[in-house]
């Protein structure tokens, strides 16, 4: 009765994983929203009563504009008709999915990556290409020999402070990255929700801005910095994409909501936007110091990780591996929750033992406490696997 | 570079003309648009901040409760669960494409149907299996028929005030489509964006309440009644097909905007909005009147029609063949639009000469005079084709 796709739509941990943790005296960190008491206000009183009426597929002209020019203003130079307003950055997923996409079309993806991109991709039968990443980011010597061996429709890239990992990619790779994209011609598919929340200056250049003729798409939101339940995200891209993105708007839901349309529009070029995003970074790097020196103190021995730079998460790998989904398990038995890494792969990886760890929705003490939680967790499962290991025979009957 | 997909992404005739019709001193029949004057007033002041979090795939649970409770009350009985909130009711047709259908998966539609919806099952590569539309509604033994010989994945219908026809089903055509789908046990997809723009009371008892055990989907939009802007629609379904919906759309854009939600709930609540039904009936009672007296004043020789009993549309046929496009060219020199019949068929119909005109956002001065001039391009069109036919030799030179 069904399309063949439906057998790829497996459904999603981070949902069932949502439900368990919705209880007010668990110590999340699976999930990745922002902080409430971090957003603006949603003021909507000067709202004009003409944004009543339908709108146009491409999105109201004035964020259109204001889009554009701050993106020309951070190294990607774009008109504003060639921004499209999204209900949602993950929208522009499924955009691109559908110009993109059909049965065993190449794709090639961060591992690990960003699991509603993964699954949007995979639910249109791509065939997904790993590339594995490094706190630097991706080698641009593989992806240039990934491309020559499979020639992918696009490449999905979330070069700032990637989710799940944190990864910020370095001047070098952004300049390497660009550069085979640029001879090589294959797209370009950046995703850049997580940009503005940076706890320390680093390079965030668009690698879109690089790439000569070759095509691109650069998607950003305002669910991170600004209010999520609004839904309004973007994607800009080059002049041979972008028209078809448009008309498949329209297929798609006509036009995306006008109130969030003015609503953020208003918040860009409102003289408080850069204090706003001063106090969220505040507000946020105290949540990530916290996470850092409870790791320190309660998994140092346990685990390694690097500090991201910006973000909503650390990406913490433990030293012995462990079922990712038992751990989680024994944890939620205590009342705290993390995503298993394994997740946010195309393909399962070898080594099971990685975690995402979100630090936005938690006070410090929890943090702390949530932690110190999860190393004794860890620990009781090693020992246990240790003692299962030492009496192999008491297994066997 | 890009999926076989896009290869079927016409362009829409209603796009281009939208442009053309734009300039003030056009009087346009072409649209579909509501009136924005009818539209009651987007009172966002006692919002609660909560509504700024991300939110639930399903939608807000009070508006799915509201809409569980309205639709149970007009015979269609469904939990709350079963009510899924969607981006615009454009959305719902979305979601159902990627749930069924598969390159060359047979549809069986209306002819003419709605043009977005057409589009968007071509889109996907349906193949599209017409039904002729009487003035009573489908036959059921045409369609008893067509799915026995072709087994369609689903039946889309628009069963009351349908766009563009403006028919509204018989009862006793309701009763024997819905025998036909009960007894074959095929899915339906029931369209009622129109139902509560009603000038004179008639059966709009839904299809899918009495189907028994067979699967149907059900979608209903606020854009007509309330505020299109906001783009809140949604889609109830049987058990079997309710639960996958919820996961494409969690693939699609996470979630629908909650400041609509919320909206549309106190819309639906508030003790004003039976009056506020009446007046926007009243409102555009009087407009298609405008339209029925101005036809027969016009176009009485020309054309015959129905008056519809709800919705925004007229559908006429011309007594003599036309070149729609080229009669569409000479009404928009003339400064006034309409849309070609030809457009609203998944198959071009052998019969050209139908339009589509929209009395919604024209005042009853314009209507009469737009309606003067339409007569006037057809006439001209007639004399000039009757010319030609009468002095064949001056045109073989």
């Amino acid at each position: 009765m069904f399309s063949v796709r439906i057998e790829r739509l497996t459904s999603s941990l981070i949902r069932e994983l949502l439900a368990l943790t919705q209880q007010p005296d668990v110590i999340s960190f699976a999930g990745g929203l922002p902080a409430r008491e971090a957003m603006p206000p949603l003021d909507l009183r000067e709202l004009p009563a003409s944004l009543s009426q339908y709108g146009t597929t491409d999105g109201e002209p004035e964020l259109r504009e204001t889009i554009a020019r701050q993106l020309t203003g951070i190294g990607l130079r774009v008109p504003p008709e060639r921004v499209l307003i999204t209900s949602g950055s993950q929208q522009g997923l499924d955009l691109v999915t559908k110009l993109f996409i059909d049965p065993d079309t190449p794709v090639a993806v961060e591992a690990p990556s960003y699991l509603a991109a993964l699954q949007a991709f995979r639910f249109f039968g791509a065939r997904m290409l790993e590339l594995p990443l490094t706190p630097q980011g991706i080698d641009p010597q593989q992806l240039r020999e990934l491309i020559r061996r499979e020639r992918p429709a696009f490449v999905y890239l979330i070069p700032t402070f990637q989710n799940p990992s944190g990864v910020c990619y370095a001047e070098s790779h952004r300049a390497g990255v660009a550069e085979v994209l640029r001879e090589t011609g294959v797209a370009l598919l950046e995703d850049e929700p997580y940009r503005e929340l940076m706890y320390e200056a680093v390079d965030r250049t668009p690698l879109s801005g690089r790439l000569g003729g070759a095509p691109w798409m650069y998607m950003g939101s305002f669910s991170k910095t600004g209010i999520p339940g609004l839904r309004i995200g973007f994607i800009a891209a080059s002049d041979d994409i972008h028209p078809h993105l448009v008309r498949i708007k329209q297929c798609t839901d006509l036009h995306t909501n006008r109130i969030g349309q003015w609503w953020c529009n208003r918040f860009l070029l409102d003289g408080d936007y850069l204090a706003h995003l001063d106090r969220l970074r505040a507000f946020y790097r105290e949540k990530r110091d916290a996470m850092q020196a409870g790791l320190e103190r309660h998994l140092g021995e346990l685990a390694t990780w690097s500090q991201p730079h910006g973000g909503l998460f650390f990406w913490v790998r433990l030293r012995q591996e462990v079922d990712e989904r038992a751990l989680l398990e024994r944890a939620l038995a205590r009342k705290v929750a993390f995503m298993p890494g394994g997740a946010f792969y195309a393909h399962p990886p070898a080594f099971q033992g990685q975690m995402r760890l979100n630090f936005s929705l938690s006070t410090p003490e929890q943090i702390d406490r949530g932690l110190r939680m999860l190393g004794e967790v860890i620990r009781a499962y090693h020992a246990e696997a240790e003692a299962r290991r030492s009496w192999p025979v008491a297994h066997v009957r």
